[in-house]
């Protein structure tokens, strides 16, 4: 069965590494293909011809998109492996509910905006940041008392939330900006250094100094065009 | 048990009805509370404090927000009453996929666009128009060959679609936009005739002319606030 999964993904997004990491705690064996987002392969345009955006999970020839619905459906599959998410009703409803918020809240409502304002060091900028940071806070409020957001165990939320460890830092120091800090958000601090020394969540990050170079790559690039755009 | 159902809603939002109509097709007895968004009750500031938002579907005294979360909260507690996602992993994750569709791409990104731009006749508004055209091809697609989205049964995406059958068409009456017309989406309107004809879905719906009359008024209030903008 584990020849049968396809990952479809691209090395430096947090989308793809979710899924990567569900999969590894999953114990599972997959063929990760990387896309070229620049060069859209057949099979990921046929694969979500709505959306066509990565990551895809193909398993036995039938395709999945959207990072959340592949997590569940990655849960729901091989349920009795290391599950992601608990077994009662109203736990997985509060999960559903975190994992949803940090991709509707945190990152397309806030931090997309946050960084898209690079170039703008006023108010559009610091109101992105000062947004992103109340978000942050309630993440935070979650996550206190607790060994990881899922409780005891690494879970589902943990799995939407990871992106805080390497994708958002790498924003925020390529930004020179301060997203976060670990005095006003201690315990998101403590949960990130946890994870930074758990092995399969740590294996599923791309080198940080090539990551790095990539974001500042492409914030150069992002700026030339926006001076270009200004000069015309 | 039934009684320790409560549904927080308010009675011209297709999110609150989503809901009204999952219970209902659960065979569950629930109170259900009207909240007045001009001044949001305690209980609902308390059960949403993230979002402050309807609807709140408080079980037992535990609150869970956001529609699609609900709806997952409702089949999973009462599993065995009617189920509205199918057994089948995989078709579950694409149930989940088009509910998501609906929501971010059908509603959130294009529908509420268009309708905010009640006040532009230029390009704006139709190039919201056309979007949402685009986007409920994809909706007609899916459902082309079949009874319903669920298939042969009423389900889970059909519960998220089934804002089309009035609040769509009330939009529609009141903007006097062609958002759908039956020549370019006869799938979807055979399906709504399907639903009109359905007791239990079409008793979820409030009276169509005090919705009519409300969403009227609601868009006088809003031209009338921005020729004030305009004039100011």
């Amino acid at each position: 069965m584990a020849k049968e999964i396809k990952l479809l993904g691209t090395w430096a997004s947090p989308f793809s590494h979710r899924i990567e990491l569900a999969l590894k705690l999953k114990g599972l064996q997959f063929h990760y293909l990387e896309e070229d987002l620049s060069n859209k392969s057949q099979l990921l345009l046929q694969s979500n011809p709505v959306h066509r955006k990565i990551p895809v999970l193909i398993h036995n020839g039938n395709p999945i998109s959207e990072s959340l619905v592949i997590m569940e459906y990655i849960d729901e599959t091989w349920q009795h492996q290391n599950p992601l998410l608990p077994k009662d009703p109203y736990a997985r409803a509060v999960a559903r509910f975190w994992a949803k918020f940090i991709d509707e809240k945190v990152i397309n409502d806030v931090l997309w905006t946050a960084f898209k304002a690079y170039n703008d060091k006023g108010k559009e900028q610091e109101d992105a940041i000062e947004e992103f940071s109340q978000q942050l806070k309630f993440l935070e409020g979650e996550l206190k008392g607790k060994e990881y957001f899922g409780g005891e165990r690494f879970g589902f939320v943990d799995i939407a939330a990871f992106f805080i460890l390497q994708f958002l830092t790498v924003l925020q120091e390529v930004k020179e900006a301060e997203l976060m800090t670990e005095e006003k958000y201690p315990v998101l601090f403590e949960w990130m250094e946890k994870l930074q020394g758990n092995e399969v969540v740590a294996g599923c990050l791309p080198p940080r100094e090539k990551h790095v170079a990539y974001v500042r790559a492409r914030r150069a690039a992002a700026e030339e065009a926006a001076s270009k755009t200004k000069a015309a």
